[in-house]
């Protein structure tokens, strides 16, 4: 099947990336630039994952987001709280219908280049929080795409029902380096291992039992 | 109810404006760039109705559709054709998936406004090329919207039962002068009289048994 794969530049979408290049005929690779704190510092290991398999990538800038959206993921939102991922103070981070926004644009694309499928890596440690994670919104939204396309896309998610370190476990498997992808919420020079997606990168490799070789803060 | 409209700047979407302010609380109106050929000249008719209601009205733009996209809507698409809307021939001016990606994006803007709903102004008479108009879309992209924002935000779809027709005459009823819209997909001067939905727009006036105070050419 010819995809397109959405692809930030973290551990779950470089992975999904490179088990659709062995399983589908990847024609692009998605990221997309919304203003978040560390969109700069993913997307470019998306590029260079992509480049590696000798993929189209393209980056779709969103910066109304950032304006006119309330999150503190944002450059425009209040500082990246610290503490687990499934807290009550990461509900901050939510980027409101984020991934409805992503899979719309991803779709329009896709359409446009004669894709078949679209891949996103959403998996169930995401639940918690982010309702645009749930099979609950992603199974009406692949409805939406199929029906509001000519050519009923079908919208691919391989890790909706796997835990974080079930992909860290699948990148292993594919030979993946997933030192070379990035999770930190704070955006800075290295990853500061305190915000919720570094306790919850940290977490994945450990209970995966793989060596972490990102390098945090301190 | 808070509601977010989606106003293109066309008798539609204006008349749908018209409509949720008498019958809901409008916090803004939010009209999409998305690089047609005619965005230039329909947006300023969605900013004009806006001030005139005093509703705050956001431009959100979408330029990428225009460089990665393949639609003859687009200025980077080939001529738009002429003729009827509903023949075969206007499929070439469909935008993948436009009516996903702007709910999609309103969504989100709604929900970080604390609106509680969405209103898009698709018609039964977009249904028959427009694939993102019909309720086979519009009811799971709804559910998806739901399910995917904390605050289970509605898409109202007052006019999707109805004919343009039908709309023309709520826009009468409602005091509203739909010379004050733009339809015509070739974005020239004045209407050009001949595209698609030139001829729809006339069609609806005739059918309305209303006074079509549009300029045409020749």
């Amino acid at each position: 099947m010819k995809v397109v794969v959405l692809v930030s530049g973290g551990m779950d979408s470089v992975t999904a990336l490179y088990q659709a290049h062995r399983d589908h005929e990847v024609i692009a690779g998605l990221s997309f630039d919304y203003g978040s704190k560390h969109n700069h510092r993913e997307i470019p290991f998306a590029a260079s994952h992509c480049k590696t398999l000798g993929v189209r990538h393209e980056v779709i800038s969103l910066g109304f987001m950032n304006d006119l959206f309330k999150s503190d993921l944002l450059r425009s939102g209040g500082e990246i709280p610290e503490g687990h991922y499934e807290a009550s103070n990461m509900k901050k981070t939510v980027v409101p219908f984020r991934n409805g926004i992503m899979l719309s644009i991803a779709a329009g694309y896709a359409e446009s280049i004669e894709a078949e499928g679209l891949v996103i890596a959403a998996h169930s440690g995401d639940h918690a929080i982010y309702a645009d994670c749930r099979e609950e919104f992603m199974a009406p939204m692949a409805e939406a795409i199929a029906q509001g396309t000519d050519v009923d896309l079908q919208v691919l998610r391989p890790f909706i029902e796997m835990r974080k370190e079930d992909i860290a476990a699948a990148a292993d498997e594919l030979g993946l380096d997933l030192a070379d992808t990035w999770s930190c919420y704070k955006g800075g020079e290295i990853h500061c291992g305190k915000c919720g997606t570094c306790v919850e990168r940290k977490e994945a490799f450990l209970l995966a039992k793989l060596i972490d070789g990102t390098v945090y803060e301190g």
